[in-house]
């Protein structure tokens, strides 16, 4: 049986994006510049092609539409094409195994992203593959959020602030998005805190990444159910309560464990002391559950910004797992150098 | 409750498409010519690219062929992609907000099109996008069929003959294709009946819409169950008896409301007393029952042009919509000047 | 009732693409080469246009991972976009009749490529798409992986052994892919052997087929459940025993038919006597019923480039069936006599 938690057994990884534990900080920041090296190139009206007539499998084993259209769109954008294999298209593990599937894929595309229920699934598809994988969400991660979401609080970070001095605060359950923030933010050196009922704290063997980080980078994280994690906090980011699309928690359960004090509500972002204080959300959210209406829509809201940069992220991502990040970005110098002679 | 008959509430739109009632009969002819200039365009052999790069997200509530497929088509053949959000891919209202899902896709798309179960669904879709909204069918209207089916008509309208002065008879149920040709061809100063038992007959607020459009540019507007409306038709339109397909009249009781007075075959066709006279059909059908083989496959039928002419008034609506249209129609012409020079 | 067997019934086709047995040797030749010359361009890093804005309705009525994923990137590659119409996104002859379906998507598309349950619904397809149509499988043949197939034998085949005395031997259940194997090998005047149980032999109208072919070209066909014909065999070729998707034989019924006797494993591949004889499989595979490990990850296998020859495959049947057959080749060898000059 995979262990997903058992860093020995991880296979090592050239140019598969499954965990972001497998690069380093520098890696992290390359991938991050390679995304808004060419969100900027684009916002100012430019076309690229660096992924011309390149073709994308993408797997669905649930539902999605973040992941789904950003990677569409991303492919498109810079010239290639992405395959949608819905849920049910292609089962994997069924009427073949996996590794066959994804032998017989990489005869056929350049590059596979997979959403699947099973970590292990994801993992199986990239030691069979000759071609990249990259990881669109498993039971145990969201690495492809992770990179929209530290490219989102780049462009929100308080003026001057050392990032050892940076303080996230994720609310309530401890979903894949709960560790993922957890693993990018500690990868920044960051201060990572959830505050969630101690049922729902982060497992242990997540937490023992977050401390590896620490080591490396400085910062700290912590677990808590005491409302004064709260303050200082320069980012509060929370989740759905209902936990899987295909198992969801009862409404009457998971209220019962998280509201009234875990909602994000302006009473929250008060009690931060932080008047600049925002608010983020992998969406999407169940509105005035999680999070209410004057949060999600307010001005500390930057969640509708991080949801465009899951595309930031994706275009960068198969730029960088593609192959051609180093072209792409001497192509972006030398347009821009021309436009500035 | 949204009331789509309250012309009072409609939400001033300027680049949505959700309803021929929000534009005016020059607005109407623009897109028109749009489109059909762009049909001989392309008909003679060249290319356009005056979306290259654009993306189309297309939300599909209901199952479609035709919409699907001469939206997709439009997207590729004018240098864009259209995404394929297939019924379930996304379920409006369930997981998010409709509200939140338009914040999220326009962000990462530059035009979304919907086939919703209710009109309000894709009212609301428009109210929160910052990108243009096109309804691709609603429980309420159709209004990308109109407009492919009025290119239809002026493409078959009898030579010389006033707008004013042709008559469209809709045979049968009203459905919304049957509300939308009225909207249509009343917009057009053309003459609409409905001819079909009075329990099916279009509702007044509908009708409304109609008459008001006689006002401002000529033309009747009428519904009844007596053949003699039939004389003198220009074309003969029918739908399929059996209403919504996740709602379906069982067949004993549509055959019973309208077999066999309101099937479109050969004596009805003759009861016009023109021998020019044209059938539509929105497809699909249901052959023998709403028409005849003889008359769908027969000479008068132009319901394959009809539906040819969908793809043509996709391409105009996302040229017009998409805001590419007047330099669209510059490329156009300095090429065909530069052919004829 | 249409009647597959009946060779006097069948549809003749000029531009079609419904089963090899409507082709010559010479033209399936023409195929061949056409693929393969593609196939050595764009591995040269070389890219190609010729079905630029060229649209592909792909239309599945089963699941599909190897024929939809090879189509699409396919017509992606040469400048075309495939759309993805998948089971249940058009029901054939449900809503509307397979006829009218086919008028109204040759209006739109440029190529239709069906898998169909029914061989006849394909055949109705063409007889009323003004565009060409592909058979993408039906319960009566597989022609496209025939064409792949076919590509891969030729691939591998012996040095300087003459197609006459070249020997393929099939191992177990008459699918489709069974009848089709045998169609094309016997068409290249090769020996076809289906080694497999009595109650699953290739029925005697598949055989006529095969006899024919035999008249024209030489070569043999038979049938046999005696291991001796697996003496000699160059190629050895299975498919799974469960027969169709919809509607899958028991394991407990197929295994007792069919199993140790037929599974291929290193044994059979030793009975042949030919050390360099090589193990082909359509795919997906069922690891250790119908093959072994050993077999399929061995020496011998190549069904992993076979999977990639229907990507070859399509890439030649989208041009040679696209009409740009005789353009694309001399695009090629312009550019090839360019880079040699």
């Amino acid at each position: 049986m995979y262990d997903p938690y058992n860093l020995e057994h991880r296979i090592p990884t050239k140019k598969d994006f499954l965990d972001t534990t497998d690069f380093d900080q520098s890696e992290i920041l390359d991938i991050m510049k390679t995304s808004t090296t060419i969100r900027s190139f684009l916002k100012g009206g430019d076309t690229l092609e660096t992924l011309y007539h390149q073709n994308l499998a993408m797997i669905f084993e649930q539902k999605s539409t973040r992941t789904r259209v950003s990677f569409e769109v991303a492919m498109e954008q810079l010239g290639g094409h992405a395959l949608n294999l819905a849920p049910g298209a292609i089962q994997l593990g069924a009427h073949e195994t996996i590794g066959d599937t994804a032998k017989v894929l990489c005869r056929m595309v350049n590059m596979i992203m997979a959403r699947v229920d099973r970590h292990q699934s994801v993992v199986e598809l990239a030691a069979q593959s000759t071609v990249p994988v990259i990881n669109g969400m498993s039971d145990y991660n969201h690495p492809t959020q992770e990179i929209g979401d530290i490219i989102t609080i780049f462009d929100h970070l308080p003026k001057d602030k050392d990032l050892n001095k940076i303080k996230v605060v994720f609310v309530g359950d401890c979903t894949q998005v709960c560790a993922s923030l957890m693993m990018i933010t500690t990868k920044m050196g960051m201060n990572f805190v959830q505050y969630g009922p101690p049922a729902k704290w982060l497992h242990d063997d997540y937490l023992k990444i977050g401390r590896a980080n620490n080591q490396h980078y400085g910062g700290t994280v912590h677990v808590s159910d005491n409302p004064a994690v709260l303050e200082g906090a320069d980012f509060i980011y929370t989740d759905v309560w209902y936990g899987l699309y295909d198992k969801e928690t009862p409404k009457e359960v998971y209220m019962r464990e998280f509201y009234p004090k875990y909602q994000v509500n302006d009473e929250m972002l008060a009690a931060t002391g932080n008047p600049d204080v925002k608010f983020m959300h992998c969406l999407p959210a169940v509105r005035n559950e999680e999070v209410t209406d004057s949060v999600i829509d307010g001005p500390a809201s930057i969640c509708w910004d991080q949801a465009e940069n899951r595309l930031t992220a994706q275009r960068g991502l198969v730029t960088y797992f593609g192959g051609v990040a180093e072209e792409t970005l001497d192509y972006i110098k030398t347009k821009e150098d021309g436009k500035n002679a």
